[in-house]
């Protein structure tokens, strides 16, 4: 099928308005962090699901590749199009619509375009809770999340995105539409495709819609903050905070001192209540009782563990501003990085019992290659995921180093990763990013089983091809 | 390769004791429920993932069917031989190492012969909580659980076998080993072939090993037993427990009047604290707290409950051996239904909001087809899995009632399921028993994506085929 007549089977099936060619289409073909920028040879911005197995079809038909994308805000480069202009880019954003909340069952049903924060909203109007929540809820989509198994900040009591979500949508690499939507806690009738697909980063099929769980909302969210000398004791904290709070704790996360130094210099009006603190932990505690029996378990926790040795000094929020204010610092940390400039970021998880020898024995590793390097570190400890990034030495400028050194650096940070088990993407996927990586770190035989599941599902191969294999 | 090399082969590989000819052996040739009784090429005993290794390339190279077995409980005869004598039973009784225990990282890694009962107490050995539980957990195993996804009584608060999994090593269809086994909570380092292996019932991979999330030991298990008048006052009563109790609540089960009835005919010293009620709900709290909190939160749910007319009447257990005795109730209906003789079993499951239309409208349909039928009705209401059971009317013959009906009562159920979008295979899988159900009732798409993936990991078709697809 010649270009045009793709063009115009396009155009029939979403309408001329919706298949976009000229103009700025920097919204879709630029990836937010500005590391790709793409060019499509369309935007096409279907409304139903079955005009994306409209567009699906036309594009096997002329064997174009798709790139599905919902709110633009990954982290890899694994939603936008590549520059050889022969790319659809499909996006879900017109898709948005909450199709069906189901008091009783705890579910909602969405559009995979629906933006996650609309969909919380939703959720909340009815005295429920959607968990999932990250730093771009205001403009991921559902679909997204799924598709690239989104992790953030509620996931030591709640799971990835994928445990969140009890059944699907999606369009095939055939066009064709699985309705394996589901309001079903339990459904053993078959290979787990629903699994397969999520995380699959639109390489396996197109999701265009989801049914994911809810859960009561919590009578109240309190926040503490304490000061550990090193890891180790940040571990240990963990360990007699899940005895002490068990599901009602939700947000364990750990920030390095030189983290919160960077927050200190660009974002000074933001009180510091440990400023002295080698590693500070924020703790959340969201339960059902109200605040005032969270506050006493929390000062019940913390009071043990300063006996204990294991903390040196602790604060709770006294109110939700204060809490808000806590959470502010952990927020301001990747702000504060942009204030300073580029740096090599890492997105790794390990088994938390590995996390102290890891980050020092890379912390010494890193110094010894690089005089004066900057480790900026903090992350989810309570999922065994850190932010590990690596900063210029004072003096030395960020794009330069990052340019000069970001390959280097991940060979060291990536290889001191396996003797732990540990993995070079938590939660942000694969995309363009870490294909290579992928290739060369990931065990042959699942690469092989994954080359082979792909080829099985997408044999022209026109789903998201040049991401994840 | 003839028959004789084969075998010689797998002598070499396991020891020729462990490759078993001759004799009885009916304890893997034949299912618990004693209804496939099949016959085996060879019983073959590997010690090690290796051994496993060298068996399947044996039999891949032999074109011959490797069906892989745990603790020969699975309920729908996916785990024993054919009639044919041509399947080799792959047995993973003798690998059953605890590998080992990460407290600080919440994980236990265990051999996938290791019984759940030895992995749990191993993780109770070091006060932690291995959640998995189901009624046949002294002789299943791990890997078994694992490949059926297993259900159990504990599914509200810590999700299926899947949820409860983090890592697997699998012997792949060509004899490789993919070591997928992980401490980690996230991982997004491409397709998720770890779910997609668990619940295939081994028809894509055999499971060797598995690593499995741990929690910390409840400080205290107490139970209640509510009255309700009919399944939507059950529910209600869902939702109000999960509001008061949060993640507290761990179990909610319910039973019908005749369910109950079938216990205190065949075990009259059990003791009914409800005998009046038309259903009877089960509670189980398993908290941070001891058990006098547990017991005020119970207290007050139900006072609250009996005010607003969700229920009718309560107990709540004074000791462990209370709580003990109102779970045997529970546990003691599948042994009633035994002594009663034979009937149809589903294990369907729901959207809970549908469970009380779904229960009146096909109970009405079954005593239209068949007048007098007595419905055993009871099973995980919080999960939304019922174990709807048919009993002949009163001086049918059980045995006789099954043969002409099962399949004519299947339909009905099934049928009646998919307007609510259920299953009719909630937690036992599809094995030999259910594949046609399967092929008939899922829908084509996924069917079609199922059968690639198959051919894709399993081209010649050697492992456990005529199962599930």
């Amino acid at each position: 099928m010649a270009t045009t007549d793709l063009l115009d089977t396009l155009r029939r099936s979403v309408g001329a308005a919706n298949v976009l060619t000229e103009g700025d289409l920097s919204a879709w073909e630029l990836d937010w962090r500005k590391r790709w920028h793409g060019r499509a040879l369309a935007v096409v911005r279907p409304a139903a699901t079955a005009e994306v197995a409209a567009v699906v079809r036309a594009c096997a038909a002329a064997h174009v590749a798709v790139v599905p994308q919902g709110g633009n805000t990954g982290m890899v480069g694994g939603g936008v199009p590549d520059a050889s202009g022969t790319q659809v880019l499909l996006s879900l954003q017109r898709m948005n619509r909450i199709r069906a909340i189901d008091e009783a069952n705890l579910t909602l049903t969405a559009d995979a375009g629906c933006v996650l924060q609309a969909a919380q909203e939703a959720a909340r109007a009815c005295g429920l809770l959607l968990p999932l929540s990250l730093a771009a809820e205001g403009s991921c989509t559902l679909g997204g999340n799924l598709a690239t198994n989104a992790g953030g900040t509620q996931v030591l009591r709640w799971g990835n995105a994928r445990e969140q979500c009890l059944g699907l949508e999606v369009v095939t690499a055939q066009g064709e539409v699985w309705d394996g939507l589901s309001g079903l806690r339990k459904d053993n009738t078959g290979y787990d495709l629903r699994d397969l697909l999520i995380g699959s980063e639109g390489t396996l099929g197109i999701i265009t819609a989801a049914t994911l769980k809810l859960a009561p909302l919590p009578a109240a969210t309190t926040t503490a903050l304490a000061a550990c000398e090193d890891l180790a004791h940040c571990v240990a904290l963990l360990k007699l905070a899940r005895a002490r709070l068990g599901a009602g704790l939700t947000g364990f996360e750990v920030m390095g001192r030189f983290a919160l130094d960077l927050v200190a210099r660009h974002f000074p009006a933001l009180p510091q209540p440990l400023p002295g603190a080698p590693w500070t932990v924020l703790l959340e505690q969201s339960d059902i009782e109200g605040e005032a029996p969270a506050r006493e378990r929390f000062e019940s926790l913390l009071g043990s563990a300063l006996e204990a040795g294991v903390i040196g000094d602790a604060v709770v929020a006294a109110s939700l501003a204060q809490s808000r204010a806590l959470w502010q610092l952990r927020e301001s940390i990747p702000l504060a990085q942009s204030e300073e400039g580029l740096n090599v970021k890492h997105d790794i998880s390990l088994p938390v019992s590995a996390i102290p020898a890891f980050v020092a024995g890379t912390d010494a590793l890193l110094r010894r290659h690089f005089p004066g390097v900057q480790l900026v570190n903090f992350g989810h400890l309570g999922d065994g995921n850190l932010h590990y990034n690596v900063q210029a030495p004072v003096g030395v400028e960020g794009q330069r180093f990052l340019q000069d050194h970001e390959h280097t650096i991940n060979t060291l940070v990536f290889d001191a990763l396996a003797p732990f088990g540990g993995s070079f993407s938590a939660e942000h996927g694969i995309g363009a990013l870490k294909r290579d990586e992928l290739a060369a770190r990931k065990s042959p035989v699942a690469l092989q089983m994954m080359r082979a599941v792909k080829a099985a599902l997408d044999p022209l191969g026109i789903l998201n091809p040049g991401r994840v294999l």
